[in-house]
């Protein structure tokens, strides 16, 4: 890995509009489309957002973030009643509740859309980007700990409020690597061709008119908690250990793999379980968990690329302490960088995720439970799962308390197509899907299963019957238990 | 445009083994995966997979195509009970009828993924090619009527055998532009930048160990017919043209258009609203229509962009006249580069397909009638409708004779997501859902459904009430008329 180490030497450099956060919040318009830096509830402002939280104004935002962010933006100025329209994920139970019941116009993005439709003005004119950075200087900024959509939101908003946290190091500029593309036509290719290479810079440009205000703050990220994985997501880890290292030597990598994992405790468990595979792996992926921590102490991994440390609190302590040894190996990408179709397409990727369900044909429901209330969002699982080498759904068979099958006869809600699954490990079993018709794939997605469903499920194909490409029996497709 | 201008001086250059049909049938193994050329129901092989219906012999083959084929193999073959396992596409109604009762195992596919599924095996182990050409060599043969996923199933398979078809004229070398990637994780971004820019060669090279067979024939494609556009049609038409004029000058492709459409008579005459628009237009698709030549030679288009020569005998023989003139402008790619998503998602291109049924939150089904019968395929539709600038589903609101909605509370099956979708056009109006809520989109997708079905539609949203993200009533999503 090349690269250009830099570190800023100082927080602030040059004359900045240095002020508190109440009076850069002013630069806000009531009604903006504000964007705001942040991925996997890491590297969003908070100073900004708590004081618009705060203000005694009547307020109609549109917030764009880059991914998930946390509790000052999408709880605290959700509850102020401040929020009229969210992009691209809903990241807090207070967001959910907003999306569900209405009260905030939601739209759940695919990742690496987001800056292009902020570019193009889908989410109203891009009137101010607020973001977090370890260092600011007259027309650049190093971003904390995401890029996320950060350089096309600065390089899009007409206004631009910097909050410089000084409780983070300035030596993350080790880790970033800030690369945007042009604007179609004359869009060329993104110019990696090894996972981690560097193209670009640590620092985010701006054009110095944009800058309104800059806010020292010292206030940490709301941190991931990772909860300690269950037996059933234990043998789901153990399930795809398996049959990834039957992968191993044969398609799509041989010799190497190049994994992506989702965000949160089943990706964190899945990662533990790769360190013993007879392959060199990389990660190529969006959100970096601790779990990839271990493996680069371990010496299993010298690649991890993503947009977003995604870490908790020990992680990221874990990590600031030890920052030049571990840049070795990590790098951040803006999210149109790291979730680009073509480059996750050309990398030959092997992308695990999890789901709310799964049907039998392979149709995957990522984001809303019986179709209708948002669970999450969508994520980057689509721009992996789409273009990946090979797409793994990795799911227990049950959610709740066991009560709840998450293979079903149809998904109430389709976010991936059959077109898109390839294999799907759960707690009970692998169903290779790669090359099936529909009805050998439901053969085998039902035997993933839970044992006490499996009954239904073929009651419910014995009704489905034998006509169809993908048979179905409409009238009971919901209301398929006996 | 820069070209390597070069035409095959003879049909057939150095020591080939030229054979019949039936001797050169025999190198196909009874239970070959046979990988054939064709994409948009041309540059198929034709005598090779007659003689194998008229054989005598115990055949189970998996026949994996470009795209769509003509009658000579999904019409014939399988009558003949001789194909076991079918990729990518069903083409024929004797295709669609094995899969939709079984006795074929079908997988609809995305176009852009076959190439790397063929390498892969995920359709088993690659045995022989079968593929048209206009000439051949001791080491290259120059395609005929269209590309698709030629090149890497000459590349894939062990064995290959070559009609070359004397019908058709071998000045179609001045069309191809054959580039192949590198398996992962060598692969580089395809270098294509303009669309209309040429990086490869005319012919498709390969190894002389593999040639078994060279078949000389004359038999013409089963050429498309064209029917004369609905009054419907031209209201969709007509309504399509009226949004994209006011997208000109604007996002995502300031000063011209990127234009794709899907094949059919619907594509066919929404391409004639195009050419008075106030902007270049370029054709950066897959299937080259009849109306494309018209713009053509009405100088409205400088750049056909695409992988298959779908047109009518007519078209045909038009384009043959004067193909020099043609090749100015018009270029064939692989399949794999003319799909890729990351050219497709960085050349801005405004994506046109039709589809089987919209849903009130923007789900398209393009494949499955009452979620179980294949109609046709998936085809490019998710290549370029997901990482277009603008995806436009362009469709007449009702199917049948007026008395089926094409707008549904509930797609029945689920090819594109509502992440996928920027605009619906209807001949009732245009649905524009760039930055819309689920609720907001139901509104205006509502608006374009047939008057007749209004009422229904709405009296759904009343039953799926006020609760959750994208609200439904699951027990009358498919059963949703008075």
């Amino acid at each position: 890995m090349t690269a250009d180490r830099w570190v800023p030497e100082a927080r602030l450099r040059g004359d900045l509009p240095v002020t508190d956060a109440a009076s850069a919040a002013e630069h806000v318009p009531d009604d903006a489309t504000m964007l705001v830096s942040g991925f996997g509830s890491v590297g969003y402002p908070k100073a900004v957002p708590l004081a618009l939280a705060e203000a005694d104004r009547d307020l109609a935002l549109t917030v764009v973030s880059g991914g998930s962010v946390g509790s000052e933006i999408d709880t605290a100025l959700v509850e102020a009643g401040a929020v009229a329209r969210r992009y691209p994920y809903a990241g807090t139970p207070e967001a959910r509740a907003a999306a569900n019941e209405g009260r905030v116009a939601t739209s759940d993005r695919h990742v690496s859309a987001v800056a292009d439709e902020a570019r193009f003005g889908h989410y109203g004119p891009p009137d101010v980007a607020v973001v977090e950075a370890v260092a600011c200087g007259p027309d650049w900024l190093v971003p904390s700990g995401s890029l996320g959509q950060t350089p096309a939101f600065v390089e899009a908003a007409d206004a631009l409020v910097v909050e410089v946290n000084e409780a983070l190091p300035r030596e993350l500029a080790l880790v970033h690597d800030v690369w945007t593309p042009a604007d179609p036509p004359q869009r060329e290719p993104v110019p990696l061709t090894d996972p981690g290479e560097r193209i670009g810079s640590p620092r985010i440009p701006f054009d110095p008119a944009k800058l309104r205000a800059v806010v020292r703050t010292d206030r940490r990220d709301d941190a991931y908690e990772f909860r300690d994985p269950t037996p059933e997501v234990e043998a789901v880890a153990a399930n795809l250990r398996a049959f990834l290292a039957g992968e191993v030597g044969r398609d799509p990598c041989p010799g190497r793999l190049r994994m992506q994992f989702g965000v949160g405790s089943l990706g964190n468990a899945m990662m533990a379980e790769l360190g013993d595979l007879d392959a060199p792996v990389e990660y190529v992926g969006e959100v970096i968990q601790d779990g990839l921590l271990d493996m680069v102490d371990a010496g299993d991994l010298s690649v991890v690329s993503g947009t977003a440390l995604a870490l908790s609190r020990e992680g990221q302590d874990r990590l600031f302490a030890d920052l030049e040894r571990y840049a070795e190996a990590l790098v951040l990408r803006p999210a149109e960088v790291s979730n680009a179709p073509g480059v996750v397409s050309r990398m030959g990727v092997v992308a695990v995720n999890a789901a709310v369900e799964v049907d039998l044909y392979g149709h995957v429901n990522s984001t809303h439970v019986e179709g209708s209330r948002l669970l999450n969002g969508l994520g980057g699982s689509g721009d992996f799962w789409r273009n990946a080498a090979l797409s793994v759904v990795a799911v227990p068979s049950t959610a709740g308390d066991g009560d709840i099958s998450r293979v079903v006869p149809l998904a109430t809600h389709v976010d991936h197509t059959e077109h898109d699954v390839d294999v799907l490990v759960t707690d009970h079993g692998v169903a290779d899907l790669r090359g099936t018709s529909p009805r050998e794939r439901a053969e085998r997605i039902l035997a993933c299963a839970a044992p006490e469903f499996r009954d239904d499920l073929r009651a419910y194909l014995g009704r489905a019957g034998d006509e169809g490409h993908e048979p179905h029996d409409l009238p009971s497709a919901f209301d398929w238990r006996a």
